[in-house]
C-alpha cells in the first residue's frame, strides 16, 4: 500500500476543505484532486493543483485569432481545429501539478521531458524509504528477439523464480547496508549523499511535477504508446484518465489526432494513392525499406 | 480609457462569479482577479488565473528536502533560505496567467523572456484597433549623453511639441491608410498580413502571458529596475503590486535579496574588505575600470 | 542591394581565411559560410558558424567514441529510422548560427520559436537604417475570401498602385521624422528608445540566430509550408537549400517524413482502410467535419 | 583506466586528422579536442566539438558583419561589461559538446540543468559495463553535523573499511545477477530494460552533452562551488580548465563576477554602509537571522 494512515488522513483533510474562488473551475478535475491513484506496487500519481479547462484553451485562442475564430461556433470544433493544425500555444495555457511516486529507473526516463518543473525528494538531505519495485510475475518479460528495446513473453518457472529472488534479495541487502552505512544514533555514519549510491534503480523516489497541457499531451503520446516501457506506460495511462475528465474536448481531439493517428511519409502517401487507384503495391515497388513497409502495413491494418 | 463598456461588463460578470474549489486559494490574489489595471495611455494588465501561494512553494521544497527542512520552522524563513541560496525550483511551482495590452515596441522587449507561454492577438487574422501610445510630455526624454541606452531630461518647448505632433500625425495617417488598404465592404482589399506592415511600433497589441513565479521574478528584476526602459518598467511595477499580494513572503524575500541587493565581484569584495580594515581605496588602486568603480560607488552609497 | 561595399569586403575577407581544425567539417556547408543570400528586397541570410554533420547525428545516437560512421548506407538508414520514430535528441547535436536581415513584422513571427539563441540589433542603442520592405507587385495579395489568414490573388491596377504609394510614402515620412526626432549634431534629440516607436513594421532589423538542427527543422516545417506567410517562407526556403548541403541525409529524411508527409487522424485512417476495402466513403459517412474532409481530400490528391 | 585500447586508438585517429575550415577556430580549444580527461575512478570528460570563441561573443553583441574584433583590449572590456550587467545572450552564441562518463547518481544531479541537449547510453537497448564508482578512502566523508546536505571529516578505521566492503561487494553481486538475468547465449533472458533495475547508482553511464556557454557557466557556478557534492564538483573543475583555454576573456570575467563574487541582500548592503561609517554592527542589530549573519561574515572574511 503506497500510503501510510497519516498520509491518507492528510489527503482526506485536504479533500474535505473547499474554498471559494473566482478562477475557472473544472468540476471533472475537482473530483480527482489530491486522491492518490496507485500505480505499480508502491507508486501513485495524485493531482495537487491545476489551472484552466477547455474553455480557457478557447479563450486564449480567441485572443490570438480574435474575430477570426467567430466562424468556429463551438468550443469543441475550435479545439479540434487547433489540435489538427498544430497550434500548440493555446494548450500551453492550461497547467497541472502532480505528486508522483515512482521507481528511479522510471524517473530517469521521465525527466528527459525537459519542459516541466520538478522538485524531487533529495537523497542528499533525507533518507530514502525501504520501498522497491518488484515486478508482478506476468511483467517479468524476456528480451524481445525482434526488437532491441522491446519485450517478449513473460519468463516462467525457474527462470522467473530466480529473477524475482535476485531482485528481492539484492534490494533488501542494499537497503540494509545503506542503513548501516548511514549509522544509527550515536554513530557518525557515512554522508547520505554517498550512502545512496548503494541503492538500486528499482527503489522508489517521489517528486512534484508541473507541466503545461501541450507538453503533457506530448509526454502522453510517447509514454502511453504501446512501444513505451510498461513501467512508465502505466503512469501515463493513469494520467490519461485524469486528463480526460479535466479537459474532455482537448483529450478527445488528442485521442483522434495524436494517439490514434499516424504520420505517413511522402513515400507512404504515394503508396496509398497508388493503392486507391487499384495498383498492386508491394514492399519491392513501394520505395520503402523492409522496416518501413512493416510499419506501414501495421498502420493500414489498424 | 483602455476598456469599452462591454469589456468592463464582461469583467464585472467574471468577478462576481464565485465557485467552490479544493485547490489552494490565495485571498490576496483573488481580490485582483480579472481587474484591468491601467498602464500607459491605453494599456493594462489583468490577472486571468493563478496557481499556488507561499505555502505551495514550501510544500514543494519540503518534497525535495524532506525531513531536512524540519529545522526551518516557519514558512517565511524557509522561503528566505531558498531565495538566498538560489534554489529556484520551488518558486517554479507557482504560476500566473495575465492578459496584457501593450505597445508593440514594448512587446518586442518582453517576448525576449523565452520561458513563458504566449498567445498574442494576430494581425494576420484580425484587424488591429486604432490605439497608439503617445508619451505624456514628462516622458518625452532626450537621449542620455552619458549612456548609449539611457534617457536624459525631458524635452521641452518647441522640440517636445514637434515630437508629439509627429508621433500623433504619423500614427493617425498610418492607421487611415491601413484601413483603406484593407478595404471596406464590397472591396477586395489587401491581405491583413500585409497591410499591418504599415503600422508603427507604438500601436497597441495584446496577449495572454503565462509564466511561473521564478521566471516572473527574473523578469521583474530586470524590468522593474531603474535601468529598464520606462515604458516596460511601468508594466513591471504594476505586476509587482499584484505579486506582493499573491505571495507576500516570496515577494519580500525577492525585494531584499534581488531588487535591493547587488552582486559584487571578487575585486569589489576585496575592496570592501580593505576599506573595512581602514585602507584608503581609490579607483586607481582598486583594480577596477572607471565604469566598474562608478557602479561600485553607486552600490556603496545606496 | 543588401550590403555596403565595406560589408561585402569584410565578408570576402572572412571567406578567404582558412584555418586548420580537428573538428568535424561539412564540406557542403563550408561552401556557404558567410555568403549573404538575398531574400526579399533588402534582406538576407548568411551562415556564421555551424557544428556537426550527418555523421555527428549518428555518433550521438550511438554515443560512440569515434566518428561514429559504420558505413554511409548505415548512416542514412539510421537517420531515417531516427526521423521516422521521432527520436529528436540526436538531431539536437548539430547547431547552426545565422545572421539574418529581415523586416520587423517577419521578425515578430520568427521570434515565437523560443528554443533558439538570439542577438538582435538594438534600436535602444543604435540608429536603424532607412530600409523598408516594399512588396513586389506580384506579392501584393488580396485578403483570401475563404481563409481568415490566407491570401487571394494579387491586387492590380489602381488599387495596387495606391497600396504601393501608401507603403512607400508612409515609410519615407516615418523615417524622416525618426531622424528629425533623434536630432542632428549639436541638438539634444529624443531618446532612441522612444524615437523608434514611429517606425513601421516593414523596416528591416537584423539578428544573429543560433538553433539546433531539430528545432531548425521544426521551424522549416512550419515556415517553408505553403500556408506560411510568403514573407517568412522565402527565408525558410533559402535556409532549406543550405541545410540540404550541410546534412544531406537528415534533410532528405526530413523532406520525406515531415515536409512531404501528413498526419492522419484516427478517423482519417479508418476512412483509408474502408476505401481500400472498396467502400464508398463520403464526407457524410466519414465522421469528419467539412473542413477536415476537405483537408483529407487534399492529402489523398497529393 | 577509463578507456580500452580500441577506444584510445579511435581517439588518437580523430586527434591526428586536421582539415581546413572557414569557421572561427579557438586554438586553445583545439588542443583539448577528443582527449579524455580522467575524473573519479572510471569517469572522464572529453570535448567532441565546439562553436565560437571570445571574438564570437563580441561579434554577436555587436551584431556585426565581420569578425567583430575591434581590438583585444576592447573585446575583453566588452565581455566584462556584458558579464557584469547580466547580458547573457551573447554568451549563448558559443556552444560546446562533451562526451562524459559518470556515475548514475552524478548523472541524476547533472540532468536537472534542463537547457542542454543530451544523448545518454541506453540501458534499454544495450548492456551496461561492469564499472562502479568506489570512493577513495579520503572521500568517504561522514554526514555533516551542522548541515543537512554537507559532509564532515572522512571516516576512518573499521567504519571506513566496512563501508568500502559494502560498496564493492554489493556492486559486484548486483552486476553478477544483472548478467545472469540477461542470460547467456541460447537462453531467453530478462529484458534489458528490466534487468537494469538491479544496478546501483554508483554504476557508470555516459552521454553526449551539448550546451551553450551561458548555461555552461551557470552549471559551473553551481557545481564547481565548494558546496556542491564532491563527485560532481570534480567534473565541473575539469571543465573549468577547458573553458579557460577556450574563451579566456569570458572565463576570467566569470571568475571575477560569478565564482569569486557574492550577492549581498539589501539588508547586508545596509550593514556594509553602516560599518564603513564606523558603526559597530552585530547580528542582533543587523536585521539578519543567525544563518544569514554567519554567511555574511563568511563573505566579509573572504
Amino acid at each position: 500500500m503506497p500510503l501510510s494512515p497519516e498520509q491518507q488522513a492528510e489527503i482526506d483533510a485536504q479533500r474535505s476543505t473547499r474554498q471559494e474562488t473566482r478562477r475557472v473551475v473544472s468540476e471533472g478535475m475537482e473530483a480527482h484532486l489530491y486522491t492518490a491513484y496507485p500505480v505499480l506496487d508502491h507508486g501513485f500519481i495524485r493531482v495537487i493543483d491545476y489551472m484552466g479547462d477547455d474553455a480557457a484553451i478557447c479563450q486564449a485562442a480567441r485572443v490570438s485569432y480574435g474575430r477570426g475564430t467567430k466562424s468556429v461556433t463551438n468550443d469543441e470544433g475550435l479545439i479540434r481545429y487547433l489540435m489538427r493544425h498544430w497550434h500548440s500555444t493555446p494548450f500551453e495555457m492550461c497547467e497541472i501539478k502532480l505528486h508522483v511516486k515512482l521507481p528511479v529507473f522510471v524517473a530517469r526516463q521521465w525527466i528527459r521531458h525537459r519542459t516541466a518543473n520538478v522538485n524531487e525528494y533529495s537523497a542528499r538531505y533525507s533518507i530514502l524509504d525501504r520501498e522497491f519495485y518488484i515486478p508482478a510475475p506476468e511483467h517479468l518479460a524476456a528480451q524481445s528477439v525482434v526488437n532491441n528495446q522491446g519485450r517478449g513473453e513473460a519468463l516462467t518457472g525457474d527462470e522467473a523464480q530466480r529473477v524475482l529472488e535476485y531482485l528481492k534479495a539484492d534490494s533488501a541487502r542494499a537497503y540494509d547496508h545503506y542503513e548501516e552505512m548511514i549509522g544509527q544514533e550515536g554513530q557518525q555514519g557515512l554522508a547520505r549523499e554517498l550512502a545512496r549510491m548503494n541503492l538500486p534503480a528499482n527503489i522508489y523516489t517521489q517528486w512534484y511535477w508541473k507541466v503545461d497541457l501541450h507538453n503533457l499531451l506530448h509526454f502522453l503520446r510517447l509514454r502511453a504508446d504501446a512501444h513505451a516501457q510498461y513501467e512508465i506506460r502505466v503512469y501515463a495511462e493513469e494520467m490519461c484518465k485524469v486528463v480526460a475528465d479535466w479537459v474532455p474536448f482537448a483529450f478527445r481531439a488528442f485521442e483522434d489526432y495524436r494517439m490514434g493517428g499516424a504520420t505517413l511519409s511522402s513515400t507512404a502517401l504515394d503508396c496509398v494513392r497508388r493503392m486507391l487507384k487499384g495498383e498492386e503495391v508491394t514492399q519491392e515497388n513501394s520505395g520503402m525499406s523492409k522496416g518501413e513497409w512493416r510499419e506501414f502495413q501495421g498502420v493500414l491494418e489498424g
